[in-house]
């Protein structure tokens, strides 16, 4: 089973030998390591009591943060409250009574995101960026069937490349972060929600009623998305980039807006024509958690 | 030895078994199968007296264009006058009488800076990016010891992603590509040479001596060639950027702006100063034809 621990959430799955999704569950996250430990065991164990099942192979997780997932260690995990160094796989192990392997959160939801691209009939595309479209804006990345971490485990971190000079301030300490434009707290902050309705539903509902200032809102984040698409494109050249997070529940009207801006791009381009960047992008399904269903693919083979 | 075909000229280098540089040669290329072969038999046997060779033992050579290596195949080589597929690596091995690899120049020239900097005492940084700055700006990738081609061959194209939203018209078709900021033809349009000088050392002379608009020109200009650093660190995160092409003749000048530029962007963001993008930065040699260098480090090992 696979297990996507996030700052909000931690999430759950049981998959069995083929892959197919038994169960889920899903609990709000305590920070701290003694809260992370607590609250994976008790989404394990709600899991396995929808999935029937008494006790699971092994555990995949997925965290946030710089994960050495040979030695089973955890670093600056902001969002989790952990920033030194803690070997989490060998806790888990210990709490849960199965083999446990960390990944990066991003890497495990590009491996879900793979298996799930092959489950459309896409083929088996070993070459994709994963952009998640959360609270922030960040890529994996699994090139020529690798995952690419990077030097300094910051691959993909695109969010914090200029997207307008000058422009927003941005929590990182620069302005004009791609991530101020492209993410769900881009979209909270041009459109403060009144009544509960998530930004980005309540964004695209309006514009798509014809709310003028609404309309403007949405290009502006459409634009910064396929600007975001666009420099993994352009820089690594993946086959595929899966628009998963969860922006990426709004569904089609996102896609449909997102293939039309980056048509609209390439309109005058035959160079970025003969890239074909609208025809790669795809989304994340809306009902499976692609970072804990990752998680579970990567789940170590033995037992313990 | 390694040639790199170019689309002003042709050069040539004989290595020792150690990889040290025995010759070099150069001439101007002529555009057609006929011409690039004519051109590279010329430059083969120029280099091969100068080193008192009589016979290459095999020869590698980087091209620009979609470069199949293992077919040896050259496709859209729009600089060298060809555009449909040509299998130039039969064409010249038949016409050297060597065993010839092709491959695409920036990858070559990739292999060349890996090597240079294990030569300059670096350790031996399997994960880089040659950044080519000369009539255009593109990289080549190494990630974690594996070329990076891209799935479209594609990879390393940063120069046509948007820096100025609306800006200068680019040949590509779009408008503010960084290649129109940051590259030799940049700065030939920027600062139309009276003497013949190179536009980037007159910049930097004038900029130099206290002329504003020349400081302003070379501000505009470094200050693109910084954001195509960090497109490659944050979204490859490679452990070592190694500028090349033409313009990287300025040297020590050229490194110490861009250092300085980065070091400034840096400043307010304790997340991009954890990236210490200036200290991964790195000229590539001024007397060493980096890509014919990298070309003859990947000449097949056989004998024909």
């Amino acid at each position: 089973m696979g297990l996507d621990i996030g700052g909000s959430k931690t999430q759950a799955v049981v998959i069995d030998d083929d892959g197919a999704v038994l169960a889920t569950a899903r609990t709000p996250t305590v920070p701290g390591v003694a809260g992370v430990l607590e609250v994976a065991a008790a989404t394990v164990a709600q899991a396995l009591a929808a999935a029937g099942i008494e006790r699971p192979r092994a555990v995949g997780v997925g965290l946030p943060g710089v994960v050495d997932s040979e030695g089973g260690v955890v670093e600056h995990a902001v969002n989790l409250g952990i920033r030194e160094p803690v070997g989490l796989a060998g806790l888990l192990a210990g709490r849960l009574g199965v083999a446990v392997r960390c990944e990066n959160d991003l890497n495990a939801a590009t491996i879900g995101a793979r298996r799930v691209l092959v489950g459309s009939g896409d083929g088996d595309v070993d070459d994709l960026a994963f952009l998640a479209l959360g609270t922030g804006l960040a890529a994996g990345l699994l090139l020529d069937g690798r995952l690419r971490r990077g030097s300094h485990g910051a691959a993909g971190e695109i969010g914090h490349l200029i997207h307008v000079a000058g422009g927003l301030v941005c929590p990182c300490g620069q302005r004009g972060c791609l991530e101020r434009y492209a993410s769900g707290s881009a979209l909270d902050a041009a459109w403060p929600s009144a009544d509960g309705v998530p930004a980005p539903v309540a964004v695209f509902a309006a514009a798509q009623a014809g709310d003028a200032r609404a309309q403007q809102v949405r290009a502006t984040f459409v634009e910064a998305l396929a600007a975001a698409v666009r420099v993994l494109v352009l820089t690594c050249d993946v086959r595929r980039v899966v628009i998963g997070g969860g922006v990426a529940a709004l569904g089609v009207p996102l896609l449909d807006a997102l293939t039309a801006e980056l048509a609209t791009q390439a309109y005058g381009s035959a160079f970025l024509r003969s890239l074909a960047i609208a025809d790669r992008v795809r989304l994340a399904p809306a009902g499976l958690p692609v970072g804990a269903f990752g998680a579970a693919l990567l789940a170590p083979d033995e037992e313990v």
